[in-house]
C-alpha cells in the first residue's frame, strides 16, 4: 500500500457571516497551496452541505485546475474527514497522486438543523441531544456543569491565540456558569456556533511528499455509522458507541494507542461532547471525562476547537485536520504545541450518529 | 494492491415520475442485494443529486445497516462512476472490504438545468451543447442527422428488451427524423428523459469475492475534469478530451484496448453524444462515428442506453455499471450478449466537461 501524506493545508478566517459566495469561501484557502508548488493537482473533493450543483468542479475551474477527479462529498459535521478518507484511499491505491481537499460552508447552511429525524419530534436542534448526552453523563458519573465550563473556558482560551478563530475573547468559568440555559443544562456558552469558513489540505502519494518540508502522514482512519437518527444514535446516552469504534480502528491501523497521542482535535460542538470525547477516546477512564476536563494531559484543541473557532459544517473535519497537521510540522505558530509527534482527529455528525478518527504523524 | 469486484448489482424500474421519496427509491435496488448474501457492508455511498442532508446516512439506516463509512457524492450526471471510484479506492486501499453504491434520482432534480454556468448565457438546458455539438461534428466531418437517429433507434429497440426501461417502445429512423426540433439539429427523440430511478452495487474486495458466482471485476478506471463551464469543456466542439483521456488512463490501468472491449454503456444522454464517444473510445476512427452508428461492431448500450432508459441523473452512472457488471456475469438474460469478456463504461456531466470511463473485466 502507498503511504499518503499531508503535504500544506491552510485555513480561512472564520466569520459570524461574509459577503462571499461559497465558492470564493472554497477558493480561499486553496490560492496559497496551488501557487506555491510545482506538482499537478490530480483530485478536487469538495466537503460541504452547500447544495448547489456540480460545486466541486466550480471550485476546480476557479481555481484554474483540471483534474482527473472531482465530486462532492457531505455527511454533515463529519463532511470533512469523509472527503480526506475518500482522498486518501484514492491516492493509496494509485487512481491518484495528488488531492486537493477543500470544506467549505456558510453559516446558514440547511446543515444546521435536523430536519429529517422524526425520531425527534419538535426537538430537531442539535442543543435538544447535547442537553440529553449532558443530563445522562452527570446522572451516571457526577459530571458538573464546571467541568463542561471548564472545556469552554480552554477552547475559548486557545481560540484567543489564533488569528482565524471566530472567538477572539477568552471567557471564564463564571461567564460560562451565568450564560443563557438553551437547553438545560446545557448555556449559550457550552455551544458552538455556525459561521462562514473554508479550510483546504493537499494530500500526496510518499514519492511526491518528498518535495515537500516536513509532510505529515496519515497513519490510521477509523469511520463508524450507527444510523441516521437520533433513536439508535446513542444507546446508553452517556458515551458514543461510533466515536469509540472508530477510534479502536483508527488505533488498530496506526499501531498506536491513547497514551501516544501527544495533540488532538475533538469534536466539541457541545462541551459535553469534548468530555464524552476524552472517554471514547480512551484519553480518560469511562465516567471519569469531567475531571480530565479540568487537568488536560493532552493538548487538546489547540487551536480552539469548534466551541473557539466556529462552525462551518462541512469545513470543520477540514480545519481540524489542517490544525493536527500544521502542528505536527511545526508550523502553528504562537500556539505550537512543542515535540508533538503524533496528533488525532475526531469528528462527529448528528448526535454523534456517525463518527471518524483520524490518527496522523509526523 | 488489492483487486476489488463487483459482487452484486441491481436497477429498479425506471418511471417518468413515482410517488416515491428519495430514500425509498434508493432503497428499492438495495433489497435483495443485501438480503441474500452473508456478508456485512462496511460502507454505503450514495450517488444523487438531491439535496437531502445527510441522505447516504438516512439510506442505510432504512436498509438496516450499520457501515463504517457513509457519504453522498455529487458530480452531476457522472456520480454514480464517481461513487464507483471512490468504493474502488476504499476497499483497494484496504479502509473496508465491502461497499453498497446506490444511485438514486427524482425526475425533478435540480441538476437537470445548468444554471451555474454564466458562459451559456440563456442557453442552460443540455440541449443547448448538445445542438452545438452536432452542428460541429456535421459541418467537420459529413455527420448526418439520419445516422444520429440509428441511434436512437438501436438503443430504443435495446430499451424494448429491458423491463425496466423507461421506453418499451421501439422507434423508426422516420420517426426520430420527423420528430419535434427541440434545439436545432437535435430533435425529440434524439434526446433522453429526466425520469425517477435507482441503482445499486455491491463492491467487494478479492478475497469476498470468492463467496459469490462470477463476480465481475473492475480492471481499469480513468476520469478527467476539464471545467465546469462549457467555455472550456470542448475546446473543438466536435470531441471531448475529457472523455479520450479517461478513456486512455482507463484501458492503461486496465492493460487493454478498443479492439477488446466486447460490451459498453456509452453516455448517450444525446445521440450525437454516442457518435462521439465512438471516437473518443476508440471504437471508430476520429469523424467516422457517423457511419459506425450504422455498422455497430461492439454491442453498445445492451440496456437501452440513456436514450432508451431515461436519465435518472445521479443513478446513471450506477446503472450503467450494472449493466456491464450484469452482461459479463451472464445474468442479462433477454439482452445478454453472447461470449462478452470485457465491458466498458463511459460517463459524462454537464457538456462533457467531465467524463469518468470504467473497464471490467469477468
Amino acid at each position: 500500500m502507498r503511504r499518503v501524506a499531508i503535504a500544506a493545508s491552510a485555513t480561512s478566517r472564520f466569520e459570524k457571516t461574509t459577503d462571499k459566495s461559497i465558492f470564493e469561501l472554497a477558493c480561499e484557502p486553496c490560492i496559497d497551496i496551488i501557487k506555491n508548488k510545482e506538482i499537478g493537482i490530480d483530485a478536487v473533493l469538495l466537503s460541504t452541505c452547500s447544495t448547489e450543483q456540480y460545486s466541486s468542479t466550480i471550485v476546480a475551474e476557479m481555481l484554474g485546475l483540471r483534474p482527473k477527479i472531482s465530486h462532492r462529498i457531505d455527511n454533515l459535521c463529519n463532511s470533512g474527514t469523509n472527503a480526506v478518507a475518500s482522498a486518501y484511499s484514492m491516492i493509496a491505491a494509485g487512481l491518484c497522486d495528488s488531492a486537493l481537499v477543500v470544506g467549505a460552508e456558510k453559516s446558514d447552511s440547511t446543515g444546521n438543523r435536523l430536519v429529517w429525524d422524526v425520531t425527534r419530534g419538535a426537538f430537531n436542534f442539535p442543543v435538544h441531544w447535547a442537553s440529553m448526552f449532558a443530563k445522562a453523563h452527570m446522572s451516571k458519573y457526577g459530571t458538573t456543569g464546571k467541568q463542561m465550563a471548564a472545556v469552554s473556558v480552554k477552547n475559548r482560551k486557545n481560540a484567543a491565540r489564533n488569528k482565524n478563530a471566530l472567538f477572539q475573547k477568552p471567557v471564564s468559568v463564571e461567564e460560562v456558569m451565568s450564560s443563557k440555559i438553551i437547553a438545560d443544562p446545557i448555556k449559550l456558552l457550552d455551544c458552538s456556533r455556525a459561521c462562514d469558513g473554508s479550510s483546504a489540505l493537499l494530500l500526496v502519494s510518499e514519492q511526491l511528499a518528498r518535495k515537500f518540508e516536513n509532510p505529515v502522514w496519515i497513519k490510521g482512519i477509523g469511520q463508524q455509522t450507527n444510523s441516521a437518527s437520533f433513536g439508535k444514535a446513542a444507546e446508553n446516552l452517556s458515551s458514543l458507541d461510533t466515536a469509540s469504534r472508530a477510534a479502536k480502528d483508527a488505533y488498530l491501523m496506526a499501531k498506536t494507542k491513547p497514551s501516544e497521542i501527544d495533540v488532538a482535535e475533538v469534536h466539541d460542538a457541545f462541551t459535553i461532547l469534548e468530555i464524552m470525547a476524552y472517554e471514547d477516546l480512551g484519553f480518560a477512564r469511562k465516567g471519569k471525562g469531567g475531571q480530565y476536563a479540568e487537568s488536560n494531559k493532552i493538548a487538546i484543541n489547540p487551536r480552539g476547537g469548534i466551541l473557539g473557532c466556529g462552525h462551518p459544517i462541512g469545513a470543520t473535519g477540514v480545519a481540524q485536520i489542517s490544525e493536527i497537521a500544521m502542528q505536527l510540522s511545526g508550523k502553528a505558530s504562537e500556539r505550537q504545541v512543542k515535540g508533538c509527534k503524533t496528533g488525532l482527529v475526531h469528528n462527529l455528525a448528528a448526535a454523534g450518529s456517525s463518527a471518524t478518527v483520524v490518527i496522523l504523524g509526523a
